[in-house]
């Protein structure tokens, strides 16, 4: 049996931020630049791969329902990113958001390290905290803030729901703390009734965010009472991101002076099986 | 009584990342270089800050005691935002880490928008994710990490330590999440404790990353019984940043494998006054 030696490659696991170009880090668009090829997921912006040099091969292993039905597994990306190392290759493994938040990237590095190819993490803006903060909403703020929950709305098919706990993450918002859910758009009036028969107030801020700083971006504010019939108004779809605790009431203070500019690069919006489909999987929301 | 009137400057509230410069935003690399002012904390790298054009003004308002005792008031930093922005200038505050994480960000925002001045948030890598991940610790992993908590382990001295919900905290990382500590290097045998108290096992996994991405970066793990011995024995220093969760696990089974790349752009250690000063407030610890 000949083994098969690492050929000197190399993976990158790469967070892309949340979705406009300028937000990668400049580390990132250098390893891009770089790399003989990018692995990319479905949440990534396409204005960040059609700028790459053309020796860069660009490949979507987005785990989403293709026009066909196709997907790729989290196998066979594990088995592309490998076979790339041993032949050589730079790869990058770029992911929305950071690839360490609830973005898999724990168990591809320790794939990748199991099969003998080296990595690096190059953390990325998470979207927990990239998407409050472009639209007035910053995550902790003076005193009242002193802790931050994230957990995520949707759990794998075999853990329910209700393995969260709500009592716990009511208790973090009640004691001036904020709350933070991804991935958390169906799951919406669950989550909320949970927190409510947790105790929490029906006045209790909470917000939403679609697509932060992508073109066709969206924030609905309102309350525990309020949120589900806002965020149905606004058309909410995933990817959102839903934010509760006493920091939403920021957004209202400071929206009058809130000027963001555009960024350098053109962010198009997605299209076709994209995530606007509502029957996309709420999974590929960046971490 | 004549009003002064705004004169179209701006103030960009901008996360720096956790300190490689090459972890900043391209957005932000692109503000910096093309600011009037840039307002920066202590804890932000000296090499973003040597390399911008000689027309950017470099103020170091960092909220720590200088060699002669002097330290800049928050009212004072607001005031400056406001006094150059009204002057017509294209302002950076630039923070370590993001500036929405307990980094004051909201406030500066809330000042900043009642004194009628345009601003914009640029988030940043958080050291919340970026520490831990670029030493081998994912935030989350596989199914097991469904929740993860942020707390600081100083609080104001108006609110004792015991504001935070220990049992809560502790729940998360029971559940299989992962407890993520701020400025908590003085606090860590009462944090311990507490977790201990709560019912935490002591063979739970717990790690400390002092400095991470600097080139005096340090980690020490163990578990809770072993942490506060390790890190002494490590002489863990603030600004650090604890984990605690399976996830902390992660780190054995990556590191043989774990490359990490040096920067682009050299990272110098601060030194004097700086944060390696055991005197310093752990305040400036990067967000």
């Amino acid at each position: 049996m000949t083994e098969i030696e690492p050929a000197g490659g190399k993976v990158y696991l790469v967070g892309a931020g949340p979705g406009d170009p300028e937000l990668l880090t400049v580390k990132a668009q250098r390893l891009l630049e770089a790399a003989d090829a990018v692995l990319h997921d479905a949440l990534v912006n396409e204005a960040i791969l059609t700028e790459l040099p053309a020796s860069v091969a660009v490949v979507d292993v987005g785990k989403r329902p293709g026009p066909d039905g196709s997907r790729t597994t989290q196998a066979e990306i594990n088995d592309r990113m490998v076979e790339r190392a041993r032949a050589g290759e730079e790869v990058v493994r770029l992911k929305g958001g950071d690839p360490t938040v609830f973005g898999r990237g724990g168990e591809e590095a320790e794939h990748l390290a199991a099969a003998g190819v080296d990595f690096e993490v190059v953390p990325g803006v998470t979207s927990v905290v990239g998407a409050p903060s472009v639209v007035g909403i910053p995550l902790t703020h003076r005193d009242h803030a002193s802790a931050i929950s994230v957990v995520t709305g949707h759990e794998t098919p075999d853990k329910p729901e209700s393995a969260l706990d709500w009592d716990a993450l009511a208790a973090t918002v009640r004691n001036g703390g904020t709350l933070v859910i991804l991935m958390g758009v169906r799951s919406l009036p669950d989550n909320v009734a949970a927190l409510r028969s947790a105790g929490l107030p029906g006045d209790c801020p909470a917000a939403m965010i679609e697509r932060a700083t992508w073109e066709d971006e969206q924030t609905v504010t309102g309350t525990l009472a309020t949120i589900v019939a806002e965020a149905e108004a606004g058309g909410i779809q995933p990817p959102a991101i839903t934010i509760v605790g006493d920091v939403v009431d920021v957004r209202e203070r400071v929206l009058g002076h809130l000027a963001r500019g555009s960024s350098e690069r053109r962010i198009p919006a997605v299209s076709g099986t994209g995530p606007r489909d509502p029957q996309a999987p709420e999974l590929t929301h960046p971490p």
